[in-house]
């Protein structure tokens, strides 16, 4: 039985805890959270006790952690969790600050513990079974990769204001998707971006509109458009170019139904958000995770992959601030 | 909190007792199964006991009980069932014999409990959605349905001996979309079919591919074609004319991935079996049915439906062997 | 050089003079029609003359003749063009009257004179290409076939009242594609229907919307959905179940233009009517008499597929009438 | 009656010549081509006949002239087309030299003519119906534009070696869409690519894979990928993100036929190339040509478009080899 600790009991940490408790030999022992009502009615509800992290550290029986707190607790948290031995999972992104999530990165190393990051989309089935097609050769060499990433609407001011900007909060998903699907690291990076949706966006430093193109070590092309913006809902699709074909990702929606009528057919929009569309990748993370745990297996994200997709927002602030392109 | 016996811990009653266990305010009490052994596995699963028949329409705590024992069970246990005040769930069809099914009705009426009958494909995302759509008048009046059902395979020689032929077996799901899609009652219906995919199915006096035609009293028209086997999978769609336009329910399929090469561009096929595609309408089924229960509103389909659907079976079979039109 | 006479200066007989005109080594000669400022204006257009049928039949340098006046002149026209011993493009359907249909075929056997009946969708690009699939055993052996053909509205009533009711009008085409693609003949019919649209249909005797299941000899299942009128235009569509998958032809649509907002995903409408869907058809088909006549090749449609699309629709009218299923 | 005179007999020319002949009121006249012997072939074709430039710009009764000779005569042929007061149709690029352009739309201001360059993707029949979607205000205001072209193959090395370049050769048609849809001229420009097909390219100094990022004026963004080789045949699709919805314009295919079957369910591959794709477009385009002529109509594309492609093509061009962004 590994027992869990899960710090978090906001939205994520919610679904974080329904998804490990459906994983057999796991159970959630504690629950943290500086709200702590929040933290109660989770830990009720899912037969677990609130703790706090000074204790949650200190007790041995505690073997995984699950961080789901906001950002800024998170380098912490995973530094304190490397020095206790626990095996981590971690939502992304690591920290806003690349010098000390490296810095995170290197205590996990030493501490020779596992920290997964919480990329979900590699947990997508859609993604998943284009990846495992793309690694199978189906399409030849990749050469090509396009990521259309767009939210049906942007979060409140205030967090937009605190979130690190676009790239370190919305594109970090799309840097890792670029890492992990065409398995190549970055050599060149240009970033621009608007914005054209809401002017308070800009009124704290911030855009809504970017795009970022790539040049790989291995000379492959990726190009990563986004917005806070889609009036249709969440857009999440990618394809690639491969020497004999190419593989597209597209969206799901939430039924199979198509209208015809006297203006023009029509099908559903796609599923409203990430809770809707990541559904099962948030469930697919959480049984990846432990079954890694308990069978000894290796990890399909690691705190490096988190390090690398950080350096790429990083990379893009620079470019799109200083209108120039960036060599990595 | 409404205290559940399940009947049957076979393929269908596991993931019955997997469903209902979820409800808030259920509780699974009871498995009872011919087979001991899969009733203990089953029970255990759900930190449920093992009784017989005999003991739970005995107890009065038991309120509800769920019906996925074999079909030739049905029928007794929907009327012990309705003799003990039990709200009754039970799986289609409630029997293969019209007269003891009405016989099972009228008990059912005398009781005064309620009978759901498991066509679960009402409660389908995609037909659901098709449905209200239609309810609201989006392309006006109804005139014509073509339901187009094939499963992946036949079942063993042996099941289809007993199984009271395809119309009663296959067909009665697609007889009850047919009265729920247009609410209307058949008024002739037609049948034919023959034996094309294996001559075993011939041998027992059973056919793999028919074509139904109905007219109803309102005077609209329905189509329905069926086989035992589509090389690509379990293909469930229909789509319903209105005097506005056309709704149109597709299949599912288990991810959005496209891919084009030097030959096509394609995608996946359709999700394999009722077990993948109806995942979701066994769920919502088990919900609506004790939501129902606790909430005193009326159940979406009833022992009713399941008559109907088999008068419409019963003339469907009549009208094949006798090849001609019957007026119901 | 083949030289030609058209009777017809319609809709239909403009469409094939401008297709035939385009053929290489094919004259246009002359055009015949009872509206003779029709007849002259095409004529002019094409650089041909006006003449009677008498003076055409007499004339041996006019050596095809393509009949696209009104119904009721097709068989008389047929009969004198095999005396006289030209080849001859027939449009659909032959006649209404299948005796005289048979009479007329005899007339053309004996003459032995080729006469090709107009059913263009078989020249359609992609019905055209569906059947060579097929007849490659891309899907092995066809076992059932379902035919959507709706049309966009219904014509005048007093074209209504001559027209032979809506199975020798309207599912004639159908009747042709059915024997076309699954090469077999039928063996039972039965036809039922509906006037659903528009009473003053019912008032001259006919109904708009119909559904016709057949029985091969083969054992094979077609089912033929019809109707007068789709909100949503042209409706155009076939699949066929194969023991190893499946063809399905779909409807073309004008653009590939797709739109996503805040209510569904669209595209355009099917194409509104048979003159726009099947434009490429009526080239083809012209395209491929003279270039039968011309290279001694066989044609694809003969006066034999008329006289059994015309005993189809007779057997339908039959059965809708009589409430029984025919026997063929 | 406009006379036209048409420099260039070969596969563009020849498109041009079937599509103005088609025209009312427009007669090709004389034909010119250094290849006098694919010259004479064509004005015999179609009843023209062959004639010198000399003698072509000095006869009065030549109204237009069509250039579809090779990229180095277009700006001799525009200036002396000019100098004689015709109307011009040119095929793009209008130059591979930017100075020189420019110079030739001072002499075509100059002179007062009007001079169509054949940006003929423009009267595509979903390229033209997304634009009138966007400008008739379907999706609000249009923020971000993605374009992917790619071709099915590379043409010769020799040719690759004269073309100028893949920005001037191939993406000249992208940067006139991106003109076109966006209504908005470039402000920074960023263009990085490789060469991944075959080194054969590089070894004529230029590249196969491109990626470009343009932010406009007004902030809008567009990003352009493009290939010289697609597996699958010849992709041409673009997507508008508007501040109310998306507008796509899809690939076109042969035939609407869907196949399913064991593995999975497939449709036709996309036209393989820009002569299938964009039949319609050259017809459209020189109809459009003529009837601005002869209805002094404003022509769509002109000189001026012609130039500023080109100068998105420098651009393009200058930011790939020195490897950073370019302001216009």
């Amino acid at each position: 039985m590994i027992e869990v600790a899960l710090f978090g009991a906001g939205r994520i940490g919610s679904i974080h805890a329904a998804n490990l408790v459906r994983q057999p030999g796991v159970r959630l022992k504690y629950v943290a959270d500086v709200n702590r009502a929040a933290a109660v009615e989770l830990a009720v509800k899912h037969r677990a006790e609130v703790r706090t992290a000074d204790a949650i550290f200190a007790e041995e029986a505690i073997t995984a952690i699950v961080i789901a707190s906001s950002t800024d607790t998170h380098a912490d948290l995973v530094q304190r969790g490397a020095a206790a031995g626990k095996a981590i999972f971690c939502e992304k992104p690591l920290d806003l600050d690349l010098v000390r999530a490296r810095t995170c990165a290197q205590a996990v190393g030493k501490a020779g513990v596992v920290c997964m990051i919480g990329f979900q989309r590699r947990f997508d089935p859609t993604f998943a079974a284009l990846k495992a097609r793309l690694a199978a050769g189906e399409i030849g060499e990749p050469e090509m990769l396009v990521v259309t990433s767009r939210d049906p609407g942007a979060p409140s001011i205030e967090y937009l204001g605190t979130s690190g900007g676009i790239f370190k909060d919305m594109l970090i998903h799309d840097f890792d998707i670029f890492r992990w699907i065409l398995d190549d690291e970055a050599l060149t990076l240009f970033a621009t971006g608007s914005c054209l949706t809401d002017p308070a966006i800009a009124s704290v430093g911030d855009i809504d509109s970017t795009a970022v193109t790539i040049r790989t070590r291995r000379g492959r092309i990726a190009q990563i458009n986004t917005s806070r913006r889609a009036a249709y809902g969440y857009d999440q699709r990618f394809e690639v170019l491969g020497s004999k074909g190419m593989l597209q990702a597209g969206n799901h929606k939430p039924t199979e139904v198509f209208a015809h009528n006297a203006v023009n057919v029509s099908q559903d929009k796609p599923e409203h958000f990430f809770l809707e569309r990541y559904r099962d990748a948030y469930a697919n993370e959480m049984a990846h995770f432990f079954d890694a745990l308990a069978n000894g297996k290796p990890l399909q994200t690691t705190i490096h992959d988190g390090v690398k997709a950080l350096e790429l927002a990083d990379a893009a602030t620079h470019s799109w601030r200083e209108r120039r392109a960036i060599e990595l």
